[in-house]
């Protein structure tokens, strides 16, 4: 269940990119400092038959964003993705989701380092998982979250 | 340039996945175990502005499909992805190109293997540059060559 005060942040994240919005993907789920979201398998069909490993990528590489809209403060801080490791481990052949967390002491780190220092990276490692709950890849990254200075903000925003 | 012979490498490769397809990447030259591929701006802009990191993933993990088509049997073997690091390194605000090689020796061996155990692993290390010729990513990564068991294909080959 998307919660109501983060349908905007569910509605801006998978349109305001062409890259994500084209795959089709969805957010299934937001509440505080949790995401759910979800790569469907028609559109992302690859040469074998299976998840395209790009989509799958996108998928992992879009937790960061998507966390971002329910942890941090958007109007104040941007997050941006530094190094993404993905390691495929069986062939995706249904719809693949993911889940993403922040707890609320880690989530609150974060921001301040950002506030004092401009900027502040954080690790996830997840598990990207099909319809049978089989892990069918695992991404581990580093994003960083980065203060707005004086006049920027997000293009489209 | 794309020799002759290798036109219908560069037709089916970009055309092959919708995932690359939608993307508009480009094969800019192909020749024996060498490709040079670009993947354009327009279509491909992030929420800052500059070339969004799953494009960017997907001109990287793009470079084993493609170096398949010109380095090995196509009817005897396919292509997987096992494993990408990608890091960025700076925000790309041009189109992005790749290029990928394999020498002789090292393709011979990799389809030997393929040919006597069924599958064979093989390592890229990649530049992905702008148009002033700056590193914007590095992709490594790690791809297997496999057989194709009898009666099976590629699907839409």
């Amino acid at each position: 269940m998307i919660e109501e005060k983060y349908q905007i942040v569910a509605d801006f994240s998978v349109s305001a990119v062409e890259g994500i919005k084209r795959t089709g993907m969805k957010v299934l789920a937001l509440r505080d400092r949790y995401a759910k979201i979800m790569m469907p398998l028609e559109g992302n069909i690859n040469h074998i038959g299976t998840m395209y490993a790009g989509s799958l990528f996108i998928l992992g590489e879009f937790s960061g964003g998507i966390l971002h809209g329910v942890s941090f403060d958007y109007n104040k801080f941007f997050p941006i993705v530094r190094e993404v490791t993905i390691r495929f481990q069986r062939a995706a052949k249904t719809d693949v989701t993911l889940e993403v967390a922040l707890n609320r002491e880690t989530a609150a780190q974060i921001q301040e380092t950002a506030e004092r220092e401009g900027k502040c990276d954080f690790g996830l490692k997840l598990d990207l998982k099909d319809a049978d709950n089989q892990t069918v890849a695992e991404v581990e990254g580093i994003w960083q979250l980065r203060k707005f200075r004086a006049g920027q903000s997000i293009a489209g925003t």
